[in-house]
């Protein structure tokens, strides 16, 4: 039996004691948007430290930022091995809305092969399952690679201090690929990877009308009601085809040839499914394209919060002086954040009306990304994948972001792997986060092989 | 010295006096629509009845409803005079939001010739003033007129138990006509009695897309956002002229002819003015009228609050469920909210894109009323304002809706005077609602005048 081998079996002996030691991990309510929790990120840094620890890594550090801490550590007791950077986040989204969660966010609970927790998914499943294959090969001896780890805590929130952490630790950093587990594969049973992921721009748009909120009868009908324009200016913001009308948005999107559209057609996708996972009773989206190719290779826009005026139990006959949203666009290659604003900026001097003074706020930028699909890294994954589940995986584009990706092609010069086992159903973001546990072992035993293969 | 003249001295001599006991009315935070402000509520019913007592009314009783209780008390020690019934009502509206105020909206902060309260101006001022006229009146001997009251406790929440109570109450309420207090004058030197007022249908929309909240990354472009249709139903809901599209609308809309525009152009109006008193850039409106014409001749329909998805600090990438919105349409002659209400349905069934699914729910409604301007009751007020003011009143139409008037019709077959002291910028129902204290005075001595002279 060989090292890998060995580890293989040794990972699925203790299958009871890494699920209860994940449980752990998923207790901490690492939520990094919401002050009130920072102490729970750091404790949940610490925990990482400790596991880091345990496994006998080199340089473990919880690295101080502007907000959250990056963990970070290496192992490079495998001379003529590539060096691995393994990075993931250890933060998580907020709950709300917390009455539709059927157990605690926090509690962890299991209900048949899924266990339920914000973070279970994403990400703390992948991070946890990537040690826990580490563990595995280390029991057996020296590991067959070379690993360093950059942890995040701000995720969840834009990763706003990470571009200074790759320029200011860059030789720290220095590694031939990044193994990156912020990722998911397509089905149960059909493993894939992303090859492109969207880059995200996010702003808030605040406008206001009247000096302050207003009786509705007495001046509704004779002045801008700021709810009123802000929906105006929000549905304009598309046409009946579904296309994005900033002027100019679509100018840098690089176009699918039929070589990518061909490759794109072959994941399985069927619109039951889809609107069986989204709860949708129908879909939507840009004329002329498919729902794998409006979610991966075509740019949206989503609001995602609105709110103005009164929003209490009952009846409230108010003219708000302000109205606001949150808006966000997913961008494709090769639009970048900093080009789409001056498009919306654009639109919003021309659409808003006189005498409405609006405001633009922006809460997050990262870059898109697109990897080489035949790199010797990657090859390593996909067969890593076809050994586990049986199958050789699908190439998809993924229609979420991870800048960080972009960032570590921007900052240090590699390419990352996606290789993650969250699954499009995991209800990451929202309530009832869950992940799939015979898919989380899966993820143990294709980090073995990914790890003993390079 | 006559009695009204006595009376007039009586109330001039006791300003300081009034002024104490009416701030301590303002100290209790009524606001009938916010259950932890029950007891409140109750505190101001019990002030009012212990009022009345102290004003030797007979039958003062505080009745119960299905919600809060309307205080009610006669004196009918004046055969042969009128019979006047003083409808007012004793809650006020929520006072958000607070960081917008300048003082504790319950302090009753006097600052210059205003005292700043929630509830100041809309209505507590007005029945206090009324109640200091008895005051001043009975201190003379008997009163020159037959008094009854209805002082309800809903009106801010749309008076949902005052239809079933004028019902039952028919016989205790008969009377020869309302003096309705929750009035208002033009500008502090301009009095004004408003003849029109406009009717109030309220509602609450609630979109669904998705079955839970999604993440806007890998879902996003693919379903239909909630947010983004319900902006494109709103923002559909008037046209680039200003006028509201929903089917039928306007079909009982009554026209004005040349005579009453002719009347309404003599409300003195300027835009600055307008444009001061709400703090607005711009005036907006249906295309062809003033504004003068748009807040009290025309109707109109405002969102009055919107919400959904993520409106916490920071960012979420969440394509949300469910969207909401609170609409109102302000009503004239001769719409009733029960024909508007199919206008809005039909839009919405026609207009909601398939997959969507909808909700509309009724909050409150209220007829408007017209009355006539040349009734001797209306005479009597008209030249008592002109006594106190020196000036004869404005006829106006008002924008707001005072459902009550249009119930006292319906249900007693009595038109309402409506005399109050409320000025145009008192900021009812928003932040630093105030009282403007000469006219309060001046109200008090309007009141004892109009009284005397029926």
């Amino acid at each position: 039996m060989d090292t890998m081998d060995a580890a293989l079996a040794a990972a699925r002996e203790r299958r009871d004691t890494q699920l209860e030691q994940f449980r752990d991990l998923l207790h901490i309510p690492s939520i990094s948007t919401l002050p009130e929790h920072k102490e729970d990120v750091l404790r949940t840094a610490a925990w990482l430290a400790d596991e880091l620890q345990r496994l006998k890594m080199d340089r473990v550090e919880i690295i101080p930022t502007k907000g959250h801490p990056v963990v970070s550590a290496e192992w490079l007791g495998a001379p003529g091995k590539p060096t691995v950077l393994v990075y993931g986040h250890y933060d998580v989204q907020p709950v709300d809305p917390l009455d539709e969660w059927e157990s605690d966010p926090f509690a962890a609970e299991i209900r048949g092969d899924n266990i339920y927790a914000r973070g279970a998914s994403d990400m703390k499943g992948q991070i946890f399952a990537q040690l826990k294959a580490v563990e595995a090969l280390m029991n057996q001896g020296p590991l067959p690679v070379n690993l360093k780890y950059l942890l995040e805590g701000e995720e969840e929130i834009g990763s706003p201090n990470l571009p200074d952490f790759l320029d200011v630790h860059k030789d720290r950093l220095a590694c031939d690929v990044v193994l990156n587990c912020d990722a998911g594969i397509h089905a149960p049973d059909v493993p894939a990877i992303v090859y492109s992921l969207r880059g995200l721009a996010y702003y808030e748009i605040e406008i206001q009308g009247p000096g302050q909120d207003l009786h509705s009868g007495m001046f509704g009908g004779s002045v801008h009601n700021p709810i009123h324009v802000l929906c105006e200016l929000l549905s304009g913001m598309h046409d009946e085809e579904g296309r994005i009308t900033l002027p100019g948005f679509y100018d840098a999107v690089r176009g699918l040839d039929s070589e990518e559209r061909a490759l794109l057609s072959q994941v399985p996708y069927s619109d039951a499914e889809w609107l069986a996972m989204t709860g949708a009773q129908a879909l939507d989206g840009e004329a002329g394209y498919t729902t794998v190719e409006r979610v991966g290779a075509r740019p949206a826009l989503d609001v995602n919060g609105i709110w103005g005026g009164f929003t209490g139990q009952g009846a409230k006959t108010v003219l708000p002086a302000r109205a606001r949203a949150k808006l966000s666009m997913r961008l494709v290659a090769d639009q970048t954040p900093d080009e789409v604003l001056p498009c919306l900026q654009s639109y919003l001097e021309e659409h808003v009306p006189e005498g409405i003074r609006w405001r633009l706020e922006e809460h997050s930028k990262g870059p898109g990304a697109t990897m080489d699909r035949k790199s010797p890294y990657m090859r390593c994954a996909a067969q890593a994948l076809q050994d586990v589940f049986g199958r050789p995986p699908l190439f998809r584009r993924e229609g979420g972001s991870v800048p960080v990706v972009g960032l570590m092609q921007q900052k240090l010069g590699v390419d990352s792997i996606m290789l993650g086992f969250a699954l499009p159903d995991d209800g990451i973001h929202g309530p009832n986060e869950k992940q799939y546990l015979p898919n989380f072992f899966k993820g143990i035993e294709t980090y073995i092989r990914f790890m003993a293969s390079l």
